[in-house]
């Protein structure tokens, strides 16, 4: 049995009490490293933290591992439990989706333990969860890349937006190849780098300022939101140009821009509204 | 302080630890029974499964009593912890909003313990969390009242559905007073429905059908889930036509309508798919 179990977002005391049952009774743990590293403050001793409270040795799994050799963590699968575990809810991410149909694929019986993800914890700022659009993930631009031609991320937004809110979600490049380095046909890894709410708002506004009828200008009210779910989370809304001034802290951000409201909204806002 | 704890979707044991720890340390604990009475199994042992699993008696807070004695509910919790632990994650409905709204005002702090909603659950169908549309509630139809001229359901969902997907969340009427007697100026209560996913595809069907141009019809693929998170849930995917003849069974039930797909969406859904 393969156990896809969600870890929730603030610590290791955010697994639900069938997730920590499941994990120790499985004699392998793996973790999914590369789209979470960041955000369980595992850098510092936070892995040990997970460790001493299961009773389990965690492997972890980056995206190497899990893209290279699922099926060696799979054929274990097939004759004992074993756990792969993830921060936040197991369907957050596409790699998850692809280990699910490989396991099943080999005849391997899957259960998912679910938990709080930032796609419905994000409704703590008050803005009703069932209105939101569609998410989209800002990527950095770099020196050689600007989505100016592509337009896809703007068409995106401009449809979310005009129906409701976007939420635009961190976007981490944790062990990336660098583009140098795949031209030489050697993987040198860039060091993980994680988007912030003040380049996301830069970034959006180059775009957004380079169209004649922008759909959001830097007095567009938006949230910000850093290390949603954890003990120490920051929660400030606030116009783009408010928002771009704001130090957030630690990773992960994320920024939702804020649609037509109802008044409860507004109430519920108000609570996190910026005084600069 | 006032704690607001999101218990999950299957069952007691789908608490977080932290969720846990902070129930057994209040000195009073409601459970909000309004929007999810149906969903825990509660009329037959699941609340004193609860009670058993916390080691606290839970007092059940119907609508009436949210609404009208939350002053009551929240004077207690300015000297005192208390608990209101609600099906899902808090946010999930916008009455914990208002909650939170007149908490906040009296000065009495509030701490959210975030679990897994079907807002995010749903992700296990393998349709990307992200690419979803806005999310719209199917109310019952009656023979005085239909959404022909109001259009704004077909409104929703054809936005929706042009981008990405719908999600169709089950719509429960628990406690609502009939029409009949409130305008005799007494409540009485009409037994409680739920939304099936065959009402759902009937009624959807009906507005669209009295359309000219209709964005959906009865081959529109869709995915049926019922009871997602718990035990023995049921998740079918299939055209309108396939699913409307499938009895899921006991609630909750909910759809999601199915736009464009990525190819790993289309594996992960033909585990899914329906074979009749």
């Amino acid at each position: 049995m393969l156990y896809i179990i969600g870890l929730g977002l603030g610590d290791e005391r955010d697994i639900t009490l069938k997730g920590l049952e499941a994990v120790r009774k499985c004699h392998k743990v793996y973790m999914e490293a590369y789209t979470s590293l960041l955000s369980f403050g595992l850098s510092t001793d936070g892995l040990s933290n997970l460790e001493k409270l299961y009773g389990k040795t965690i492997t972890l799994a980056d995206r190497e591992m899990v893209e290279e050799k699922a099926d060696d963590i799979l054929s274990d699968s097939h004759d004992a439990d074993v756990a792969f575990i993830v921060v936040g809810d197991p369907f957050g991410a596409t790699t998850h989706t692809d280990l699910v149909v490989r396991a099943k694929k080999m005849g391997i019986e899957v259960k998912i333990v679910h938990n709080a993800s930032v796609m419905n914890a994000i409704g703590i700022c008050g803005l009703q969860l069932y209105r939101y659009g569609e998410t989209v993930s800002i990527p950095f631009f770099t020196e050689s890349w600007r989505p100016d031609n592509s337009r896809h991320i703007l068409a995106c937004i401009i449809s979310c937006y005009i129906k409701s809110k976007v939420v635009t979600v961190s976007y981490i490049r944790v062990k990336e190849p660098s583009l140098e380095s795949l031209c030489r046909g050697r993987k040198l890894y860039e060091p993980p780098r994680y988007m912030t709410i003040n380049t996301a708002i830069e970034q959006l506004l180059e775009i957004g300022q380079a169209r004649e009828d922008p759909v959001y200008t830097e007095d567009t009210e938006c949230v910000g939101f850093a290390r949603l779910g954890s003990e120490d989370q920051m929660i400030v809304a606030g116009a783009m140009r408010q928002l771009r001034m704001i130090d957030f802290g630690a990773p992960l951000h994320c920024l939702v821009i804020i649609g037509k409201t109802h008044p409860l909204e507004e109430e519920m806002l108000d609570f996190y509204r910026c005084r600069a």
